[in-house]
């Protein structure tokens, strides 16, 4: 399509290369910007800007940051010997979002796949490994996708800490709170019959 | 929730306040953008500062440009004389889309609406009129929405152009191409039977 702007044309192709924006969804952000005034505008650019100059990953964990270590791992209140092994960002939003957590994390930046040519060299095993050997550590919860890639990754990784004296954990797996019994594939209530926990009265 | 970064719940913000991008949607473009490199996200920020800096409004038709005069208004192989009236930008490029149109074009901004506060005052009506009275315009072609609104502007405007030899004309309202005769509302086939058009062989 021909745009009567070039800084129009150029503003709907960035848009349109981000996932899950068409090109008429772009259009429709792009024309919107437009009505806005001048200072939320700038505010949208800032805002941007700040993604490329001001945002960092944490040195200990891999979360995202606006500084070397984490807020998280510099907190005083959380317990930095609990570790949750997530896969990205966007699992440890997830999990603080819930409030059940006051561990710490660490975030992998993928999971081990051999379809898709990431080995452990690719994730931040070693670092994790490192973290384990250096602190105090009581305590491994991996809260990775309950897939092959997921299982092959925790077993891995359990593998290298087998010499260490640390509890390896991995969240529950089981029927969703709020599921209808029929509606849930065989394989989850099979797993989650096997593993059947205690109902304390 | 709590984000890791400022930058990153300032950006996450900002996505939020586009229409139909809700929280999630928010941290997965941001997401996105944090794992391109830092020059196609420098590039995202340009795009985006060229709405500011370098969109304007073409002077005569209000159309979208990157000068006084759009390119529409200035090549001398569009025909100036029939004049299509949109009510936004978005229609233009709807219109440009379809290759069907050689003429310019005329953006109201919007469509007279006692219910929203629209006045005639608040469209670009008295603009169009001057560009009747200045011009050799011979033809004003009416796209406006098959609305109540659409079709109280089409008044409005018709009215303040019958001193002069203009002949007005609206896009026609039918069933739509490919559109199954059973599933068209009763309103829209009844209007089609009245405006039916002779059949040449």
């Amino acid at each position: 399509m021909e745009y009567p702007s070039k800084a129009v044309q150029k503003a709907v192709e960035s848009f349109k290369s981000l996932p899950g924006i068409g090109n008429k969804t772009a259009v429709r952000l792009v024309l919107h910007l437009l009505k806005q005034n001048s200072d939320s505008l700038k505010q949208f650019e800032l805002a941007v800007e700040g993604l490329r100059t001001e945002v960092k990953y944490c040195q200990t964990c891999f979360n995202l940051s606006d500084h070397e270590r984490c807020a998280i791992c510099s907190s005083q209140n959380r317990d930095q010997g609990k570790i949750c092994v997530v896969q990205d960002v966007r699992d440890v939003l997830a999990i603080e979002s819930t409030g059940q957590f006051t561990g710490a994390y660490h975030v992998l930046g993928g999971v081990i796949s051999p379809m898709e040519g990431v080995g452990p060299d690719d994730l931040k095993i070693a670092q994790l490994v490192d973290r384990v050997k250096n602190g105090n550590v009581s305590e491994i919860i991996f809260a990775l996708s309950a897939t092959m890639e997921g299982d092959t990754t925790i077993f891995y990784i359990s593998k290298q800490l087998k010499e260490y004296q640390v509890q390896i954990t991995t969240i529950a797996k089981g029927i969703a709170i709020g599921g209808e019994l029929e509606f849930v594939d065989e394989i989850t209530l099979g797993r989650s019959l096997l593993s059947r926990i205690p109902f304390d009265v």
